[in-house]
């Protein structure tokens, strides 16, 4: 079991585990890769300290912080969060669980629009998670709604178990082999039975078992069960605490301005407060 | 009239000022020196992106910072900021009257206890400001409780203007010429009548019009009459509100943890209010 479980790669998380490990902390920093959004920023004018860096130069002196303090990030994705009590359990994509005391999530903040009927139907015909929840679908048809490239054993492991692949390509994504192309915009997926859903595009409809949704960050609602959301942000006060106990939010995900050192700033404070409460249990 | 004034010279004032002036605000950033905390930090682990580095250099990386972006600080002390309805005064040590739209407080916190009485009579018996006040007391004795060195220009003046100057070393302090030293804790000031204070010490008492306290930092109740504080705290909320329209607080002097990056965060997010502030001011 980890002390704390960091979700996310860019400053906010960075910022909470570089803490955390300062103050001894055994953590999970676990996230796809480096924030491709710092990555990708021109110039950066208004991190205290580093004037006019670029986003790569600043995404680079990160990692070289996570490595001088012998921090190694974990490439994967969490597809949920399910608060135990006294611990929480996390769901990776590559199948993987892992447990903590305590969680702080630094997911960034999610662009993609959801279609209706993807939070209602989450784990009931909707998955984030391939690896997870392929084998339930095993000799049915399923669609893949593909906001980011799909790997190739993902797509491999579906083709090989079910009837059917639908293939829904939502942005410039690579379109694998073997796979049924369907060009139209998803608008809704409805449940007609306890194993039979049905996705609804623009110009069709498509009788599937599950729609799987390949996309870079899951919304807080859809990672973490019961979490209080205001909109696409996660309720938090002013120790980065959200209403569930020993879960901390930071970063944009936490709310605006979407700024590199207000995120970094937070994910120091969510440390240090992961930090109070692991003690707090400890004493109990 | 300025934009923004920024009290302080640490983190937050820092990263509040880079802000402001990216988004073309005109600012007056306005403190004694270089924040003497971070300078003196032996090693920084936690501020991401500049790992393991010395209080000297990062202070001197915020002074670069500031430079490259042309930022010219003023180095004197508010003593009292005053909120007038659409705008600010700002009295400063130096007898200097500043306003600006908007203030932005990030003084760290204040480390010095108040005496008895310091408060309740502030510009009545008590005054953070020899140059501001020092006239009013002409022709009757004073005392100054010094934490820090008194300005020789300051001593100068009183031991002019006053019949007797007591004055009270509250650490290791200069004791300058012709002042008569009271090496005896200070306890408590009470006003007999308009004019005529006592300053009661462990040892005895002092009939005098005015104590001059000389201090590094000065507590929020006193330097913004009317703040709502949390012990010695601003209290505010997320977007670093306080209770005062267009005055926001960030850094130490906004509560724990008092760490660098955490004042560098909020000090960001206190610029980005108080510029979607006058933007609101400008639009009504």
């Amino acid at each position: 079991m980890f002390d704390v479980a960091v979700i996310g790669r860019g400053p906010a998380a960075v910022s909470a585990a570089v803490t955390l490990k300062i103050r001894e902390k055994d953590i999970l920093l676990i996230g796809e890769k480096p924030s491709e959004k710092v990555a990708k920023a021109h110039k950066i004018k208004n991190y205290p300290g580093l004037f006019d860096i670029s986003g790569q130069e600043l995404s680079g002196a990160f990692e070289e912080h996570l490595n001088r303090l012998d921090i190694k990030p974990v490439s994967d994705s969490i597809v949920t969060v399910y608060a135990m009590g006294n611990s929480f359990s996390l769901q990776a994509k590559s199948g993987e669980v892992y447990s903590a005391k305590s969680v702080i999530v630094a997911t960034g903040v999610v662009n993609e629009k959801s279609i209706d009927g993807e939070k209602e139907l989450l784990g009931r015909g909707v998955s984030y998670c391939v690896t997870c929840d392929a084998q339930l679908h095993k000799g049915k048809a399923v669609a893949v709604m593909a906001y980011n490239d799909v790997p190739e054993d993902e797509t491999e492991l579906l083709k090989k178990l079910c009837t059917e692949v639908y293939f829904l390509p939502m942005g410039n994504v690579s379109v694998p082999q073997g796979v049924t192309v369907i060009n139209d915009k998803p608008l809704k997926i409805v449940s007609k039975d306890l194993f039979n859903r049905t996705l609804i595009t623009e110009g069709g409809q498509f009788d599937i078992s599950c729609v799987f949704i390949e996309k870079d960050a899951i919304a807080p609602t859809a990672l973490i069960p019961g979490i209080e959301t205001d909109g696409r942000h996660i309720l938090t006060d002013r120790k980065m605490a959200t209403n569930i106990p020993g879960l901390f939010a930071c970063g944009d995900v936490a709310g605006k301005p979407y700024q590199y050192v207000k995120a970094a700033g937070e994910g120091n404070v969510a440390a240090l407060s992961a930090v109070e409460y692991i003690s707090g249990m400890n004493s109990n």
